[in-house]
Order: structure tokens, then sequence, then C-alpha cells
């Protein structure tokens, strides 16, 4: 028989992970607040049936309980589920931040009910259900933070979940993973829309608008992201986020020390370019591996 | 007749202008100090010749000499070719700032020699004739510095060939030029390797870079190109990058202190957000109208 998930939120990642679990086979109920976003869920194929009610969504679940909105918003979706959620059915969710969202789980679902905290790493800058598709997580590295706390089946449960949608899993704590992706996602997001505010700022912005090319465009990518759930991020790992933030305007100021002296530039740029270069090579090999 | 022209220096920019003008009917003469790179732009069809020597390539032109070396360089490359340019022959390059190129063939090349500055917005993270390509310029904006000092027969052949490579060209003078693409260009790709310093110096990195995905991939993409001609860049262009840099430092700073506050976040977001999108907006449009 097949898996029964529930999807709950089904913006970006919840649209998309709906498609790849029922394409593996699963039975996807979903629910959304906004009653147009659930239909258009249904008519892209992204769940097989939509449920009347947040509580009906999650007492139709065997296997797992997927809560995909922004991350402040999870508390009262837990809230609101604890009570529907079937013995034996694990709750999951795929937020930004882990450690926040984890704490809140603990304190308002049942005892009886695990939760293991998902994050894949994927995303686009547009958002919602319009832009879903069921490859989007293809080659992720989705990170699954449950250990120690949650039972090994039901992390498992997950690792299965992650595993149907095309993504390799990495199992991590929910404090370790807050602090990696602050650095290799949250400050990069920052960065960009920091870097879109101080140049959209400037007198002469529309002559630049005109001129600004595809470095530009790479570059600010992120700052169209969804200003929501990154709002969400941010108040739910300041502390890592913050120190990153501080340390970058530090190379900034020091970089602008160092502008007119070619040797020492030279330096600077081929340290950046090596440690870039080298990152795309792991990640290259990485996803040519895939799931091990 | 076909136009006579000669591209000094073969590179990603160079070798591609030379396949794009090619393709419109010039006739192409390239000069490279490698004699390597010489060799792989007439295997790769860059150049109709290859010239024995960078005064032959200069004399070989009766159109325009191309000078797209990197910035630094150009100042000896002028010196070598002032005595060799034929009259009539306008000489012009692609460099990524334009004030002290300017200063320099006023300087060094014969005053009936006329020069026109031009820089195409438009490059890869990768370098070198290898990667060159005939339609790199398609649709790009060019921009034109010639006025108002070069007469106007002599900005109208440095028109023509950005037309010829498929781009849309844009009348600037030096100065607005280098203040405009410092905000654009220079400061995109100093944020985006001082992002890449910051990460990689974390402790943790080899755990992140496994993390890191396409959000990563973009924002730090431009941190991956040429560090030579990026050191020219900022060399020749630091009064009007480092106050760039120190406001982006500021804006920084400024949005650590607001992490917690999802309200101020939120603002913070929509608008960096906004503007982002309205430039994408925009520059879909130009892109769609090419040059009037």
């Amino acid at each position: 028989m097949a898996h029964r998930v529930s999807i709950i939120g089904l913006g970006l990642l919840g649209g998309s992970l709906g498609m790849a679990l029922r394409k593996a086979g699963c039975e996807v109920t979903g629910w959304d607040r906004d009653p147009q976003t659930l239909a258009l869920a249904r008519e892209r194929g992204a769940i097989d049936h939509a449920a009347p009610s947040i509580d009906a969504a999650a007492s139709a679940a065997d296997f797992a309980v997927v809560v995909a909105t922004p991350v402040l918003a999870m508390r009262s979706v837990f809230e609101a589920i604890a009570p529907h959620v079937l013995p034996g059915t694990v709750v999951t969710d795929l937020g930004s931040t882990k450690r926040q969202v984890t704490a809140w789980a603990k304190e308002l679902l049942s005892p009886e009910t695990p939760f293991v905290g998902g994050h894949p790493m994927a995303g686009l800058e547009v958002a919602g259900i319009a832009h879903a598709r069921a490859d989007l997580f293809e080659g992720a590295a989705f990170c699954i933070t449950g250990e120690p706390e949650a039972p090994a089946w039901a992390r498992e449960r997950v690792r299965t979940l992650a595993i149907r949608a095309g993504a390799r899993t990495l199992g991590i704590s929910p404090e370790h993973h807050d602090h990696l992706v602050a650095a290799i996602s949250h400050l990069p997001l920052l960065a960009s829309a920091a870097l879109v505010r101080v140049t959209t700022d400037e007198e002469h912005w529309e002559a630049m608008a005109d001129l600004a090319a595809s470095g530009y465009r790479d570059t600010t990518r992120v700052a169209s992201g969804d200003p929501l759930m990154h709002r969400d991020i941010c108040a739910t790992n300041a502390d890592q986020i913050r120190p990153l933030l501080l340390g970058m305007a530090e190379a900034l100021r020091e970089v602008a020390g160092l502008l007119d002296d070619p040797a020492a530039m030279s330096a600077w740029l081929t340290q950046a370019k090596s440690a870039r270069d080298a990152w795309v090579e792991s990640s290259r090999r990485n996803s040519q591996l895939g799931t091990p």
C-alpha cells in the first residue's frame, strides 16, 4: 500500500515535494490556508487530495505529516495538528532553520508523535505553487535533524521521503545545522539584499540599471526571494547570522584599504577565486556521487 | 571591401569580438603576447590572420585597432602601437574602466590617432580564448566613451563595431562610466569575493561546503573571475569603489541590528526585493528593445 503523506503549506517547497512524492508512489493529501493555493496545488498535480481542514490533513497521513510553511508559522501549525496526528505517524518540516522549530515541536506535539526536522538545500528566487516542480530536490542535500532524540524508525521515514524526492540526505543536529546554513545561505541572502539596497539607493541608479548585466543579476538573485520566509530565518537564527554580517562588513572595510595596492589586491582576489573554484569542484563531485 | 580590424589581446573578450566581427564580414588580424593563445585564436576562428608582432598587428588595420588586454597592460600596448597605427585608423579598447585608459591614450598615441574607449557589459566567470563565443555581446550594453573629444567619425566607427557584434550602444563620458560601473559591476565583484573569503575562512567550512547550493553558487559566481583583470579594475577605479564598499559595510552592520525585529526585517527585505524585481523587469525590456 502507498505511504500516505500530508503536506501543510503548499508553496514552492511543499508543492514541489508533493509532486516528487506522488511520482514516487506516495498518496499525498495537502492543505493550505489559502484556498486558491490549495486548488492550484490539486490542479498542478502536487497533491492527490485537498483536505477540507488542517485537522483533516493531519489525520489523513499514516506515514508522515510535512509542515512546509514559513518558519514562524510553524508554531501555530504544530498547535493545530497536535491532537489529530495518528499514532505512528512522524511529523517533519522543510524549514530553513531548525533549533526553534525543534523546540516548538517538543513543546507542542504529543509526546507520542516523533518529530524529525528536515531542510532541503534547494530553492528558487520565485515563490509559490505556480513555480513548484517535481525535480526541485533532485541531487540536493537534504538535512535531517532528528538525532539524537527521535527514534531511528522516525528518522528513517524522513530519509525515505528525501530520497524519494531525489535528494541526498545528511544527518545533523539542529544546532550544527543552524550554524552551517547561517554562513552558506543566510549571509549570502542578506549580502545580496544589502548590495541591492546600496546600489539602488545611488543617485544615478537609473543610468546604472541600464548597464547592470549578468554579474549584477547573479550576485543579487537571492534578494528576490520571499521576504517573509527570509524574515523568519533571520528571527530564528539571529545569533548565528549576526557575527557573520559583522565579519563581512569588516572584510569590505579591509579591502577598501587595499584597492590601490595591485599586489595585495591580486593576492586577495586570487585567494577568493581559488576557494570558490575549489568549492565548485567539490560540489560537482558531490552531486555526481548522489546519496551514498 | 571588408573593414580591416586588428585585435590586440585575445582573451575571452578579444577572442569573442573577433568571432563576432568575422561573422559580420570584417577581416580580423590578431596578436597576443602568448603564442599559444594566438594559435588557438586562429584555430577557433576568432581571427583571420595571426600577426607576427604587435607592430604588424597595429599596422594591419585600416578601420580600427582594438586593445583587449587587462587595463594596466594598456599603457605599454599604446606605447608599442603608437608609431604603427595607420593614418585614419581609430584605436579603441574593451577595458572595464575608462578614465585611466583615456588618459594614457591621450598621452601616448599620436595626436592624429583618435581614441574612443569602449566597454561591452558582458563577461563570464571563465577567462581565455578557449571560452570565447561569437554571441558574447549579443544584446549587451556597449559603452562608448569617446565624447566629447574624439571626432564624430571615430565614435561612429566604434559604434559600428559594437553593433556588428550584436550589442546596443551607449555614449557616455569616461568619468560617468567609471562612476556607474563601480556600483553595478565592481562592488558586486568585491562583495562576492568578500563573501567567499568570510565563509571559506569559517572553522566548519568543509561541512558548510557540502550544504552550499545554488544561492551560494550564484551570489559568489563573479568571485571566480580573472583576478588580474579585477586587480586592474580596482587600481584604476579605487576612488569610485571605496565609498561603495564602506556603504555596503555600513548596510551590513545596520541589518545585523535588525535581525530580531521581524517587522523591520520584513520592510528591509521587501524593499530589496522590490528594487531588484524592478531592475529585472527593466533590463528585460531593454534587451527586448535592443539598440534604438
